[in-house]
Protein backbone atom coordinates (compact mmCIF):
# COMPACT_ATOMS: atom_id res chain seq x y z
CA UNK A 1 0.00 0.00 0.00
CA UNK A 2 2.86 2.12 0.39
CA UNK A 3 4.45 4.19 -2.45
CA UNK A 4 7.82 5.74 -2.86
CA UNK A 5 7.90 9.59 -3.61
CA UNK A 6 5.66 10.85 -7.08
CA UNK A 7 6.97 13.29 -9.67
CA UNK A 8 9.82 12.18 -11.86
CA UNK A 9 10.46 8.84 -10.92
CA UNK A 10 13.37 7.12 -11.02
CA UNK A 11 12.88 3.88 -9.88
CA UNK A 12 9.77 1.39 -9.06
CA UNK A 13 6.68 3.56 -7.18
CA UNK A 14 5.12 0.67 -6.14
CA UNK A 15 6.12 -0.96 -3.13
CA UNK A 16 3.08 -3.58 -2.63
CA UNK A 17 -0.24 -4.05 -4.20
CA UNK A 18 -3.58 -4.17 -2.80
CA UNK A 19 -4.68 -7.51 -2.92
CA UNK A 20 -8.43 -6.50 -1.81
CA UNK A 21 -11.02 -6.19 -4.63
CA UNK A 22 -11.76 -2.08 -4.40
CA UNK A 23 -12.69 -1.77 -7.40
CA UNK A 24 -15.70 1.01 -6.38
CA UNK A 25 -14.13 2.65 -3.97
CA UNK A 26 -11.69 3.56 -7.38
CA UNK A 27 -11.27 7.15 -8.65
CA UNK A 28 -9.41 6.86 -11.25
CA UNK A 29 -6.29 4.57 -12.18
CA UNK A 30 -2.69 5.37 -13.66
CA UNK A 31 -1.26 2.88 -15.70
CA UNK A 32 2.65 3.44 -15.99
CA UNK A 33 4.18 1.24 -18.68
CA UNK A 34 7.56 -0.72 -18.09
CA UNK A 35 10.44 1.73 -18.73
CA UNK A 36 14.43 2.24 -18.06
CA UNK A 37 13.65 3.05 -14.52
CA UNK A 38 11.07 0.20 -13.57
CA UNK A 39 11.26 -3.01 -15.32
CA UNK A 40 7.32 -3.42 -14.20
CA UNK A 41 3.97 -1.89 -15.31
CA UNK A 42 2.54 -0.15 -12.40
CA UNK A 43 -0.65 0.40 -11.75
CA UNK A 44 -1.28 2.94 -9.28
CA UNK A 45 -5.88 3.86 -8.15
CA UNK A 46 -6.52 6.55 -6.28
CA UNK A 47 -9.29 6.32 -4.12
CA UNK A 48 -12.46 8.76 -4.04
CA UNK A 49 -13.40 9.27 -0.64
CA UNK A 50 -9.62 9.91 0.80
CA UNK A 51 -7.89 10.65 -2.82
CA UNK A 52 -5.21 8.03 -1.00
CA UNK A 53 -3.03 6.15 -3.82
CA UNK A 54 -2.74 2.57 -3.60
CA UNK A 55 -1.35 0.48 -6.13
CA UNK A 56 -2.95 -2.48 -7.73
CA UNK A 57 -1.16 -6.05 -9.34
CA UNK A 58 -1.41 -5.98 -13.02
CA UNK A 59 -1.66 -9.49 -12.83
CA UNK A 60 -4.29 -9.76 -10.94
CA UNK A 61 -7.54 -10.95 -12.63
CA UNK A 62 -10.18 -8.73 -10.68
CA UNK A 63 -7.75 -5.38 -12.10
CA UNK A 64 -7.91 -6.60 -15.80
CA UNK A 65 -11.55 -6.69 -14.93
CA UNK A 66 -12.12 -3.90 -13.48
CA UNK A 67 -10.29 -1.98 -15.90
CA UNK A 68 -12.01 -3.67 -18.75
CA UNK A 69 -15.38 -2.48 -16.52
CA UNK A 70 -13.91 1.19 -16.45
CA UNK A 71 -13.04 1.55 -20.00
CA UNK A 72 -16.91 0.19 -21.29
CA UNK A 73 -18.78 2.54 -18.85
CA UNK B 1 -6.50 17.22 -28.42
CA UNK B 2 -6.82 19.58 -26.25
CA UNK B 3 -7.74 19.12 -23.20
CA UNK B 4 -9.39 21.02 -19.94
CA UNK B 5 -7.83 22.05 -16.90
CA UNK B 6 -6.43 19.71 -15.17
CA UNK B 7 -6.93 18.75 -11.05
CA UNK B 8 -10.39 18.61 -9.55
CA UNK B 9 -12.38 18.36 -12.43
CA UNK B 10 -16.17 19.00 -12.50
CA UNK B 11 -16.95 18.13 -15.99
CA UNK B 12 -15.83 15.97 -18.52
CA UNK B 13 -11.38 16.61 -19.43
CA UNK B 14 -11.15 15.38 -23.17
CA UNK B 15 -12.98 17.66 -26.07
CA UNK B 16 -11.39 14.84 -28.77
CA UNK B 17 -9.22 12.51 -29.05
CA UNK B 18 -6.16 11.13 -30.67
CA UNK B 19 -7.46 8.53 -33.59
CA UNK B 20 -3.14 7.51 -34.47
CA UNK B 21 -1.82 4.98 -33.07
CA UNK B 22 0.63 6.28 -30.20
CA UNK B 23 1.37 3.41 -27.92
CA UNK B 24 4.96 3.90 -28.64
CA UNK B 25 5.29 7.82 -27.22
CA UNK B 26 3.18 7.14 -24.39
CA UNK B 27 5.04 7.60 -20.95
CA UNK B 28 1.72 6.41 -18.56
CA UNK B 29 -2.01 6.50 -18.89
CA UNK B 30 -5.21 7.66 -16.83
CA UNK B 31 -8.21 5.86 -16.59
CA UNK B 32 -11.14 7.88 -15.38
CA UNK B 33 -14.16 6.07 -15.17
CA UNK B 34 -17.62 7.76 -16.19
CA UNK B 35 -18.71 9.63 -12.37
CA UNK B 36 -21.09 12.13 -11.45
CA UNK B 37 -19.13 15.03 -13.47
CA UNK B 38 -18.67 13.07 -17.17
CA UNK B 39 -20.79 10.89 -18.72
CA UNK B 40 -17.77 8.93 -20.38
CA UNK B 41 -14.72 6.82 -19.35
CA UNK B 42 -11.94 9.42 -20.48
CA UNK B 43 -8.20 7.96 -21.02
CA UNK B 44 -5.47 10.62 -20.71
CA UNK B 45 -2.27 9.70 -22.08
CA UNK B 46 1.07 11.26 -21.24
CA UNK B 47 3.30 11.49 -24.27
CA UNK B 48 7.28 10.25 -23.20
CA UNK B 49 9.02 13.22 -25.10
CA UNK B 50 6.96 16.00 -24.85
CA UNK B 51 5.29 15.40 -21.76
CA UNK B 52 2.03 16.97 -23.46
CA UNK B 53 -1.28 14.80 -22.22
CA UNK B 54 -3.52 14.00 -25.13
CA UNK B 55 -6.99 12.07 -24.88
CA UNK B 56 -7.48 8.32 -26.23
CA UNK B 57 -10.73 6.87 -27.15
CA UNK B 58 -11.70 4.02 -24.91
CA UNK B 59 -13.63 2.20 -27.57
CA UNK B 60 -10.77 2.26 -30.24
CA UNK B 61 -9.57 -1.20 -30.78
CA UNK B 62 -5.76 0.15 -30.72
CA UNK B 63 -6.54 1.73 -27.23
CA UNK B 64 -7.75 -1.48 -25.83
CA UNK B 65 -4.58 -3.50 -27.48
CA UNK B 66 -2.79 -0.87 -26.03
CA UNK B 67 -3.52 -1.18 -22.22
CA UNK B 68 -3.68 -5.03 -22.43
CA UNK B 69 0.02 -5.15 -23.83
CA UNK B 70 1.11 -2.06 -21.08
CA UNK B 71 -0.41 -4.24 -18.35
CA UNK B 72 1.03 -7.55 -19.54
CA UNK B 73 4.56 -6.05 -19.92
Amino acid sequence: KSLRGLGMELRCRCIETESRQIRRHVKEVEIIPANSHCEESEIIATLKITGLKVCLDPEAPWVKKAIEWWMSR
